[in-house]
């Protein structure tokens, strides 16, 4: 059993010991660049610790784990395009630094770079890993054009803001855990809590992205504070203030978002403040924190072996960045 | 044993009995539409001829080739990006109709769901197939690369060129027949064998594209005469032009890549007929072609068995379109 920081450190090691070929270089550079940029590698240690519930980490295990953070950081590469983001994690994104055709091609062969290392796990795992990838694969993307589809909407319902964060941002983390207990010898019913567990504390993750959005401190989240606000980004903020507004409070927020100006920001938090959404929002992030929670708990395993796990579920729940 | 025509319509009843899901239809309908512009499904067919010089086609042997064509286009989608070509076979190309986002995601997609196909091969097969995939997956990615890296070289040596459309084109026919031949249970030699067939016919093949964009009858091609020489495109002749040309002949070339005019086309061919680098590339497309052929002869299985597979190869490498 291993804590969060030992459990990084044995991924970096894995993870640096499988490097992309030298050549063309300006084919694999941008993808060690974004992968460089850091990042928390939640969801390859959300797969090692799921796995250690039940086993000793091995090859399978990590190989799936790299497979899990190249195809997320693919991803990642391709949406920031998609996005037009000039920046990710304070650099600069990869098609704005080596352009868009690369930013395509790199992402694309970092994507079968993942089934490269998925190929290597062991026969008696192959179908049930491959299966789970890839349907979590494509999940991923139909939660991204969800989310573009809501780029022409002036608002979202709430029921399918969660539905577009269920598929984005979410399955990956229950799968992380699911394939790590399935490659620990984990049973169906077993895997299938922990798959919960990890979809549950995505759902509460994500919410808590757009908490710190507006309500966090600038200085510990490194981001501009209210930026979805300005970009009019569909948020559970946005969502539930439609959903509970009445006539003449819709068409104060559909000006709100129209708007464009300095205190943009400020008046509409003024105005989620009125409809008490602030307040909502922190309910809902505890209904899927201690949902979370609950599921771990009844995962079968004694309590000693999950205590990491738990540790790293506060991390990301109760944190401030 | 089937005939070509007889198994394209096999692999069409087969490719269109699995769809895409319905939902959500802007991530989807871009793959169908591409699928649908038709084309010859030369990879796919390939792959079922090769399977049916050693056994009865099964799903193994369809599966593949279906992860095949999609991987395929696939990578012409994403291609047409990065060469902002506005046609494909006479069709508005995916970025052009549905926007550079959905042409990007919806090729994502696909590429994920040539692996949902090879997960469904027989256990025995999956990791050696799964690998010469992958590999084949990378190398055009590559070859992808290398013909980006053209762009901003005045010339390439007719290595580099041969280097290229080896990667870019003509490992995919070789994987073709090579995994065909393993789902068949050929030996190792004799699946090798035809991966070099496969290769060998690729380069013919490309050279062949060369030539008849060069020389080919517009009205036969459906394409723009020339079209190759106006886009300053590194091709076999412009390659072969180099290497052979003397300084004085080089600069002229030079001159004539910098020119936009009318006759430019024209007086290019002239160019090359002093050269005679029409002659060069004729020379260059039979010794490959015959390389080919005899590979197909070296195949240890009766004559009888590879009459289709020698006709479509005859129809591949004599077409005048």
């Amino acid at each position: 059993m291993h804590s969060y920081s030992e459990i990084i450190q044995l991924f970096e090691q894995f993870f640096s010991g499988h490097q992309f070929p030298a050549e063309p270089s300006n084919l694999y550079e941008p993808c060690s660049y974004l992968l460089n940029m850091g990042g928390k590698r939640i969801r390859p240690v959300l797969c090692l610790m799921s796995h250690e519930l039940f086993a000793e980490l091995n090859q399978n295990a990590f190989h799936t784990a790299t497979a899990i953070e190249l195809f997320h950081n693919f991803t990642l590469m391709h949406d920031d395009i998609m996005d037009k983001a000039p920046l990710r994690r304070g650099f600069t994104t990869v098609h704005e630094k080596y352009g868009l055709p690369n930013a395509i091609l790199s992402g694309d062969v970092m994507n079968i770079f993942s089934y490269v290392h998925l190929n290597k796990i062991h026969t008696e795992y192959i179908h049930s890993v491959i299966d789970l990838f890839n349907q979590t694969a494509i999940e991923i993307c139909e939660g991204q054009q969800l989310d573009m589809n809501f780029e022409s909407e002036k608002y979202v319902s709430v029921n399918d803001y969660m539905q577009m964060i269920t598929l984005k941002t979410s399955v990956l983390l229950g799968a992380s855990m699911k394939l790590g207990a399935m490659l620990g010898g984990a049973t169906t019913g077993c895997s299938e809590l922990l798959y919960k567990f990890g979809q549950t504390m995505g759902l509460a993750f994500q919410m808590k992205d757009d908490y710190l959005d507006a309500y966090g401190s600038s200085a510990k989240t490194g981001k501009q504070m209210g930026g979805d606000i300005l970009s009019n980004k569909k948020t559970f903020l946005q969502a539930k203030a439609f959903e509970i507004a009445d006539n003449q409070q819709q068409a104060q927020l559909l000006q709100l978002i129209q708007r464009n100006d300095d205190e943009k920001v400020q008046d509409t938090l003024i105005f989620f403040e009125e409809l008490n959404i602030r307040q909502q929002l922190e309910d809902e992030i505890l209904k899927y924190t201690e949902a979370a929670f609950d599921l771990l708990e009844k995962v079968p395993v004694i309590s000693k072996r999950k205590v990491h796990l738990n540790e790293l579920a506060h991390m990301l729940l109760n944190r401030e960045s």
